[in-house]
């Protein structure tokens, strides 16, 4: 055995007080693959007289953060506290004093994640965020170390367990979104307040998380295209059925000539594709190398216990590399984030209109100005409708963006169109 | 940019091209990822003078092991020529030499695994072996340096891509399995003498690998219990879909109390089970932890592109790594292999019989004798057999292994049984 390595964690939460019962639980298995002592020394929290599920020292709480940045003898701080503020400013600080950081944070790292890196190297320490996306599912391992030489093509992923499970249900038990989302709140899939997983912003940043290490370069994720699932209705599953897909809210990011092209928002995708198969909350991120092909990983998306798992896979990593920051990414590329209207897709769009003689023609008539070709078309009554409206339902062949956005204002302005319901791109 | 390291590579077959080639094109990329200067000094080859489809200097091939053995500037060494002798005496020789080594050899790592990881540690040197299942699918790295600190319950696998491709056509397009696997052969998925992947050989060898990774532990193949696909049906798809099960054949290791299981064996798994969706000659392997819970790994099987990006990945991890023999698996435990006997499982049972009255009744009295319950019963004509005979299915319920094992023997010394046509154990 060699010296004692001291560790701080900052933030005791639901995840930070599962990590310290499982780290004490396990704690001399680990000694024994790192082959080195180790000791939590502080615990950075915000209520020190607060009931914890877990024995902890009261001498080692404390809610000053210098007695960790300033305590020498501390060479990890695992920061489970999440957010972007304080947490950038204390985990810079701990690497400008040497320490090696380890986080479950996905706002700080697709907010800061460049200079972050950048403060790790230079003070030659490491840091580390496997359960920063899909908690201890190792796709951030498998960017970073395993793949460190590869030439990927495209990221698509389930990266939002809560809209994953709404999707699924709707899916599967033909229930409209409201219904399926209060059914997740019932289980703890989704917040009291759900617009972060819903709206596609959590993804979005898992995504920027994942793009920036697979293309080697900043993502800044208020640049990707995102949009949610709360406008996805119960007969959306029933035609993209009828038309052989399904949907999934992807988090997409590909290389195109011009840099990468990012995005969030719903897809739908062939039944046959292994993404269509993932239901319920779990994850799954589908990685497109050249010369591997296609590989698949998949996995839990949260919860305490599997964040846990990542977290302390990282901190074996920190202990058996001795702290070298060979792992940390190098964003050596300075690639250009493209604008959505770059897209070439193809499209499945949904409309009401009026119930009358020549609706199709004066639609179609529209699209093939745009020089947008029909794959199909399927007109039925919605039942949910008023009798004098009907569903009109196009699948096109891959067309640009903008020419579908043309299109679309152009077709808003019919008399005999109610309105663009669904517009949900084909993966 | 630091010291040149020079690499030689053992084998110049297909893959050892690829891999060359590769390697020549993404040069300068992995030297600047590794921060090193590299260079080819030697490639052993069986014949100096055979033409190649890649550029390689004449004075780097040689036929003479010792040139690299005794070249003390070579510092790592890829051996891709596949088989057990002579590779084990010049791995050897190379590990004791202080060269780390990467190899893409599966027989090798599952015949003397624990032997070379020892000499490599003794020397202070790394061997890798991503490529040694499921090709550059990063499966090796996972379980060697992401969850080393993990409590593996169990894994089950599909790790042969030309089984999996005869048994998905067959279950596809209900073809027989002669049928599909000439099929396999014509696409080059299957070799002109099968036996080593259609009678599961290949998977034991494999599954050696992972399960002593897992379990931390050595786990000799001969030990395995193997069966192959080569007996199974087309109806037995039709009987499996009609239960709701798919067939496939698995690679099992279970931690249990007196130790692991671990078994490969075509199995029947429910349809609605990522592993069943499996098609083609994709690999998939299903991780089941304690915290961590299941993660499923899935990607290509084989193939010179896929296999050489498995060995870039290692050859990466040993340059930045700087040899550390860190990543060289600590089999640590002395479990238990347990024989199949110990297997309690739900089994899949076809028999052929005499279509004749009390078939039925005798023969479920004797599976009552032994203690098996009976789940489903499916009797048929089956249309491929002669008039007097029928299919009779059992699905049983929970049993061991060895209580069917006696219930076989009585029920094959029916006068009114013909044969037991299928065994599939249900997972």
């Amino acid at each position: 055995m060699e010296d004692i390595t001291e560790i701080a964690i900052l933030g005791m939460g639901n995840i930070g007080t599962e990590f310290v019962e499982i780290l004490q639980h396990q704690l001399s298995e680990i000694e024994d693959i790192t082959n080195q002592k180790i000791k939590i020394s502080k615990i950075l929290v915000t209520d020190l007289n607060k009931e914890r599920n877990v024995q902890i020292k009261q001498n080692i709480i404390t809610t000053n953060p210098d007695e960790i940045f300033n305590n020498k003898n501390i060479s990890i701080v695992i920061e489970i506290m999440g957010g972007v503020d304080p947490a950038f400013e204390y985990v810079s600080k701990c690497l400008e004093s040497s320490k090696s950081v380890i986080t479950a944070n996905k706002d700080l790292i697709a907010t800061h994640g460049k200079i972050l890196f950048q403060k790790a190297k230079k003070n030659n320490v490491s840091i580390l965020f496997e359960a920063a996306v899909a908690s201890g599912t190792p796709i951030i391992s498998t960017l970073i170390r395993d793949l460190s030489y590869s030439n990927i093509n495209s990221i698509r992923a389930i990266i939002n367990g809560t809209s994953n499970f709404i999707l699924s249900e709707m899916e599967e038990k033909n229930t409209e979104f409201m219904e399926a989302l209060k059914l997740a709140q019932k289980l703890g899939y989704a917040e009291p307040d759900p617009t972060n997983d819903i709206e596609g912003f959590d993804a979005r940043y898992k995504l920027s998380i994942l793009s920036s290490l697979a293309f080697k370069t900043e993502v800044e994720y208020p640049k990707l295209h995102v949009e949610g699932i709360s406008k996805i209705d119960s007969i959306d599953f029933q035609y993209a059925k009828e038309l052989g897909y399904s949907i999934k809210l992807l988090a997409i990011a590909e290389k195109i000539k011009s840099g990468i092209l990012a995005r969030v928002h719903p897809a739908m995708i062939d039944v046959n594709n292994p993404l269509a198969k993932i239901s319920g909350a779990m994850n799954a991120i589908e990685i497109q190398e050249k010369l591997l092909g296609t590989v698949i990983i998949q996995g839990p998306g949260a919860g305490p216990s599997p964040t846990s798992s990542g977290i302390l896979s990282d901190l074996i990593h920190v202990l058996k590399t001795k702290h070298n920051s060979q792992s940390v990414p190098n964003l050596i590329n300075n690639l250009q984030i493209n604008d959505i209207k770059t897209l070439e897709s193809r499209f499945y769009l949904r409309f009401i209109v009026h119930d009358k003689a020549g609706v199709l023609s004066k639609m179609s008539n529209i699209l093939g100005e745009e020089s947008i070709s029909i794959a199909s078309v399927i007109q039925k009554e919605n039942t949910n409708l008023e009798e004098k409206y009907a569903d009109l339902v196009f699948m096109t062949y891959k067309s640009s963006q903008s020419s579908i956005d043309k299109a679309i204002q152009k077709i808003a302005k019919l008399d005999v169109v109610d309105q663009l319901k669904s517009l949900i791109r084909v993966e």
